[in-house]
């Protein structure tokens, strides 16, 4: 075993250029269309970005659905009925406040640009007041400008965040549709049926996972901000008299499954959301933050929505959302919320974050070694069969042992180049374990497993390779 | 046991209503939106659907992704750059053609409304020339106008299939972008980035699962056509001289994938599309097809599509997407594709349809056992524990017992109505095995295993039911 020194920078734009270059160069994540220039900060999850999201899904459906008796899924429509957008307030107040500049027509979000200040007075009305203050000498980005309020720039107009399309054959009002912003409200609509039809009792959550879309005006930093992203989440619908406790429990679980997904507590920030800031009909909000290498932003979030959401639709609709409590038939009614939400692409990225490391290993001044230090769980690859070399001696070995290890765990199978080459590259996307098929292999039907993180390597009998990696990749 | 008569009613409205109703009443399916009346055929996967649907999608990516070394996912962006459908020239020719009623601009498709009789001739010299007639006395089924072309009735005008957003804070043409019609695209414009990184070798394949949005005029059939829908497919990558080979190969394993999907080789078609029909750039096409209560039906599709895409795409992106054979670096080529095809939501409808089933119990006139067969791979849930009544004393074993079992499997819990109601709850959703822990589980450690279809029961110790069950629900 060779001293090793860990280099890895933490924190600055270095982690996150190497990060995105390494997903790039290993087949994780590509620009979006990039034959043709690529599309506003889109992605695709390549080969190994696939097998990775889907690791993540997988493992959050398997825990926090099909493992407990109190969770069922939904797997909804992007695309629902206007009147849901009309009753979530969506299609009042989803806005962004966006400035013009009168000479190039360019817009800007008023509240995140150098030069402008952009703030909301609340009265006690409820009414509320915009006030916008341009620094003297702001300047266009786009066309230069120098901006003055109501004579080069227009004042702030809200834009709303829906992407909207037209279903039908005709391009008129009637038929305008919106991709949903967010995947919450369909489990609220379908609440009623999911009731009836689970027959469950309070407190039990409807599950999701699926696509949102929000038309953002300054998308960006990777797969942090995209206007296409996706979501995993559940509503845990309760008695009111259980929030506080049920609010900690999920914040726990929450910790949990951060900590399973290889996230250092440190870089952590579970910011309690003031009076002020949260939502008027919600006592206690958790925005769930990360150092990011651009900042302290957001992640995950918990919100106690109170019955807000669910009063809200049966209003609009009419429909009854009211719980009879079987203890109490004359006891109805509307369950209140407890809402823990989880960025998929932000786990990615966070998961991509904290496993990347470099190593220097003693001995080679040149020597590097870039290692994703994935959970097993989450690792893409889990075992990769290496032949010592391409000849059909080891061939007839390595291709069975591949065959067979396939059907138990994802495996690759590499012959190319030099082993130590084929080591680093496994290294570079996270595989657990090398399994190496030599000359030897011949005649004590054993192999070379390999370890990833300790780089230290065991001999182990073929015959008892399965109940081995099983055991390592399980624990 | 009990002498069983099988009346199920394959074909007619009969099947599909009943289908649509279990599904309703269970939780596999809910009209989408539906508290605020629905949105034009949209549908919900409910508690029962959702893991239906996870079942089928995770079965068809182990077996044709994870389980293959010529094959990668690909998992890419809803919205692609516009110059993607320019190139795959849905742009320019993916329409259906419309008619409209002069009197209340009611929009129809010209080639599937009765009364109305419309045909396109292709001329030797590809220029196609559009023919519409229209029977004497045909009325808008709108507002009951009697048409006459050109006077009551307009010509007929293309009209693009697919969803149009708005990217970026205008709403204007340069931001127009459009959902994917097909998710295959993304797994061409994507094919030097997989290959590049992937360092695969002919023949190997790009699978993606995933949304596809077509503004369908006429949605309809339950899930059979909706406006948005899930597709699985992959683009096999081969030499040219090997593509009848390829074909036959995968029209093998797709029939394969059927039969373990459960679908009865006689309602299946496979139709051989003839020149005409075919598209110019395929030599070979197999339409799929499937007898619906509503019909003789396209299910999936396979198709030799030659070197088409890419070379559309190397031509208006300009990427060089040529692939140089490893034996013979001079053999310099764009790959031929072998694209098979499988609708996911068919998928799940004719796993449905095949399922449903219905026993009339001997000596019980009234009595008629709705069971739904799915093989037991497809099954939402797998196991079901019912304690015989909800006392404590069967609580205490049948509780942990769900508890451990819901470890290896989905498992449903249920203490509610008499044991037989309960049966044929649990035949209804189609769970092969039902676990009863009864009085005497107290003393001889041993529950009761019910299977479904033969509804024959088994005494089985505990210590053996992980097992017993593993046993039955892997072969």
């Amino acid at each position: 075993m060779t001293d090793k020194e860990n280099i890895k920078k933490t924190g600055g734009s270095d982690l996150m250029d190497k990060v995105v270059s390494l997903c790039k160069r290993r087949g994780f994540i590509f620009p979006g269309s990039e034959i043709y220039g690529g599309l506003q900060n889109s992605w695709d999850y390549g080969p190994l970005g696939a097998e990775l999201k889907k690791n993540i899904k997988d493992e959050w459906w398997n825990r926090f659905v099909r493992q407990r008796s109190d969770m069922v899924g939904l797997d909804a429509a992007l695309i629902m009925n206007p009147k849901v957008w009309e009753a979530s307030g969506h299609l009042a107040t989803f806005n962004d406040p966006l400035v013009e500049c009168k000479k190039c027509h360019a817009r800007y979000r008023a509240d995140q640009t150098p030069g402008l200040a952009y703030s909301v007075e609340k009265l006690s009305t409820g009414i509320e007041t915009k006030h916008l203050a341009v620094a003297q000498g702001t300047k266009c980005a786009s066309c230069g400008e120098i901006w003055f309020l109501g004579k080069t720039l227009e004042s702030p107009k809200q834009f709303n965040l829906m992407l909207k399309t037209f279903l039908g054959p005709a391009q008129e009002q009637a038929n305008t549709v919106y991709f949903r912003p967010e995947i919450a409200q369909a489990m609220f609509v379908n609440f009623k049926n999911v009731l009836d039809t689970s027959r469950k009792r309070l407190p039990f959550g409807i599950a999701s996972q699926g696509s949102a879309f929000r038309n953002e005006i300054t998308p960006g930093n990777f797969i942090f901000r995209t206007r296409e992203f996706d979501l995993m989440e559940f509503e845990y619908f309760i008695n009111p008299k259980d929030w506080e406790k049920t609010f900690e429990y999920w914040l726990t679980e929450m910790k949990r499954w951060l900590h399973d997904l290889g996230v250092t507590s440190e870089h952590l920030h579970f910011v309690e959301v003031s009076k002020e800031d949260r939502a008027h009909y919600s006592q206690r909000t958790v925005d769930v933050e990360y150092d990011y290498p651009f900042g302290q932003k957001e992640l995950y979030g918990l919100a106690y929505r109170g019955d807000f959401d669910l009063k809200s639709h049966a209003e609009k609709s009419g429909a009854d959302l009211t719980y009879t409590d079987p203890e109490d038939q004359k006891n109805k009614f509307i369950p209140h919320v407890i809402e823990p939400s989880f960025g998929l692409n932000r786990s990615i990225l966070v998961a991509l974050l904290e496993a990347y490391d470099e190593e220097k290993i003693a001995g080679d001044e040149e020597d590097v070694r870039v290692v994703m230090r994935f959970p097993k769980w989450v690792a893409p690859v889990k075992v990769a069969i290496l032949p010592l070399s391409k000849k059909d001696e080891l061939a007839v070995i390595a291709k069975p042992l591949y065959a067979h290890l396939s059907k138990l765990f994802v495996c690759d199978y590499d012959e190319t180049q030099s082993i130590g080459k084929r080591y680093r590259r496994q290294d570079e996307i996270g595989t657990p374990y090398c399994v190496t098929v030599d000359f030897e292999t011949i005649a004590d039907k054993s192999v070379t497993v390999r370890d990833r993180d300790t780089m230290k390597q065991e001999r182990v009998l073929i015959a008892e390779l399965d109940r081995y990696l099983s055991g390592k990749l399980t624990s």
